[in-house]
């Protein structure tokens, strides 16, 4: 690059770092705008409103599968039989933190012994979910690292993997606008996934399926229905499926959803049966309440959209009107139809380097490499972008910085 | 006994099935005359109320440790520094259950290894709580009956053991108004256990205060701070408290609390930091508005005494009607200063018999021996009673019935 023009770039760099910002683009939390949309929960279920649809006293205990009439709703929503999807707590991550859990101390239905009992290893589409990745470690999982695809996980790696060792006992998959990438899933790769021979009896996927209503567009992209993939396939036990009303109503205070075929919901409902007499009735009422159905569960996520496409249609004219269209100057990235991520990827070397420089300009992102399982990405190129959160107009001038950074550590590259 | 005093048992019991009642004094739930009391929960917090103290958005992700207000009340209540307490999600089983989770897994601090890796005991105050027990054979720990005493676990038997066998790694105490039988531990008894030798370098005492605020009578037992008891012992990480408000507000819909020394709250909330990105802190504000301060948790427990009080007389005045004082006629009870059970000690070898006669007349009893480890009553002795759920026209005729079928059981056996 021509030294004036670099010199151009550094001048820009430091005009921003003189506006002493303090912007985050980080985490995928929605925004209080976001938040304001389900201000009627404060006040519910309201005097005198204590029982669910059969005349049970949700103030006591009890209730260990969750409110019918709750369950009942996701249940259409994610197409699962209602008998087969529990309505738990406020974190789907809990539940998938205690499903790895209960499967390394008793194993999951089809187990030839508890999965603690020797090393294991987890199939990781890349780049994907830091907690997910922070879920293995801890439970000493080791990371195998596949391509994530814009169709969904590299299948053909996938099976490879799995056919070939039996150590191999899970696969991370966020079906619909995964995180970062907002990649969907197809519905013939989550066939072959469902279908494919693995070595271990006991291989699951973690259908993680945090985004289903998060649509950014006006295509409501349908979710693959993956139980039904997987009975069809003779293997329905491989999934297990997560969803949570988290970025649909409040994060801290929403309702996380457990479903999966007979046998694991069994399994699940009976190690829950030791840990806990019932989840918090009165926080799914008041969800019935708001919700109500369905569709307004569709209605809702509607309203969350018109808050969020402009923030996502900001990260990519900042990204387009510095460094041209995706892939035309050696960056590129997503433009996601649902979800809360750009996931971008710069030249090779440079993502740390990109990072920092925000940082010393006063953004915040998601550290280098937190895409990839034990937080090393081999290209130093991937960053996810996280643009819910802050106002418009911080976004704006975020991703003012974050570009003019990608461009800056290419031209310090070169 | 006279056959014809015998039948005129029988008579009376013909009598009793012929009422076609349908009575439950198995579980300890609180009535909905007492969930009442806590009603303005249901509409709190209301419109516009989403910001702790901190101005922390409490509808949004985060907050591990718990909502700081409702922590300080009760740190205040249960003697412990606040930075050692995390208010957590509504179920103190659950926190139970997870920390024999971490444990299990990746020990606790000072293991050697998991605890998983081996086999391990546990000390069971007997007769004890029937979910304690359920999570020892959930978790594969053996269990070793102990009495439990007036004034607590028996401490010589309780030592003994410990000093001996390093697989002993857990002792289970309910230090206040004990389930079922009422005991309170004397600080005597809990200093000695704090200070106790034993044979593991990690045993732990899961310390589940379920009750103590829980008073039946004028006479508020204060709690016995076995945190600061262990410290000064020097043995500060033994104790693992629990404790919840599910039977101060809504069982189904509380909020729990750990606490423990410092390096075992860091030691939970590193594991709780995998699991959860944090409780559902509106609920919590929502207890800090209706429970205000520590004082007004006192006040609160006393509405509940005063439904709950003249159920626990009414049990005594019926088994006295029947039976003479406690211990005069072979069956012996608790008159529990707190908590919520009466500890029903029948005839050695009748108390299956009570509970299938109470059946058959209609009043469903906690099975004989589920206040044993594995359920079994070595003398078939023991019968826990729930008073607290049915109106007070309900417990008088369920204990009529019960008291009978204690005299008509020992008839039977004499």
């Amino acid at each position: 690059m021509d030294a004036s023009l670099v010199d151009g770039l550094w001048a820009g760099y430091d005009s921003f770092c003189a506006l002493g910002l303090d912007l985050d683009l980080t985490r995928g939390k929605p925004s209080a705008e976001q938040l304001d949309l389900s201000e009627a929960l404060l006040s519910l279920p309201g005097p005198g409103i204590h029982h669910d649809g059969c005349g049970t006293d949700i103030r006591n205990y009890g209730g260990l599968d969750g409110l019918p009439e709750l369950r009942a709703i996701f249940a259409e929503l994610l197409g699962v039989p209602v008998e087969q999807l529990l309505a738990l707590g406020n974190a789907s991550l809990t539940l998938m933190h205690d499903a790895l859990a209960y499967a390394c101390l008793w194993g999951v239905p089809g187990s030839p012994r508890p999965w603690g009992r020797e090393p294991i290893k987890f199939l990781c589409p890349t780049p994907g979910y830091d907690r997910h990745f922070a879920l293995c470690e801890a439970f000493g999982i080791e990371m195998i690292a596949v391509p994530n695809l814009p169709d969904g996980p590299d299948v053909e790696a996938v099976a490879a993997l799995a056919v070939a060792d039996p150590d191999i006992k899970g696969l991370w998959v966020v079906p619909t606008y995964a995180n970062p990438d907002g990649s969907t899933i197809s519905e013939d790769a989550a066939r072959r996934l469902a279908a494919m021979p693995t070595a271990a009896p006991d291989f699951r996927i973690f259908w993680d399926n945090a985004y289903f209503a998060h649509h950014l567009t006006a295509v409501e992209t349908p979710t693959v229905n993956i139980l039904a993939l997987a009975a069809a396939a003779g293997n329905p036990d491989r999934p297990l499926l997560f969803a949570s009303t988290s970025k649909m109503t409040f994060p801290g205070a929403g309702v996380a959803f457990f479903a999966g075929s007979p046998a694991n919901a069994t399994w699940y409902r009976q190690h829950l049966s030791k840990q806990a007499i019932g989840p918090d009735k009165v926080n799914q009422l008041r969800h019935v309440m708001f919700l109500r159905d369905a569709n307004g569960v569709r209605a809702h996520m509607r309203r969350h959209r018109e808050i969020l496409a402009p923030k996502f249609a900001a990260v990519d004219r900042a990204l387009t009107e510095r460094l041209g269209a995706p892939g035309s100057s050696g960056a590129t990235w997503t433009r996601p139809r649902g979800g809360y991520f750009v996931s971008l990827d710069v030249l090779p070397g440079t993502a740390g380097r990109v990072v920092e420089l925000a940082a010393n300009a006063g953004v915040a992102l998601t550290p280098a490499g937190s895409t990839h399982p034990y937080g090393r990405d081999p290209l130093d190129s991937n960053i996810r972008l996280a643009p819910s959160m802050p106002p418009l107009p911080e976004v704006e001038q975020a991703m003012k910085v974050v570009a003019l950074c990608v461009a800056l550590a290419a031209a310090e590259a070169n």
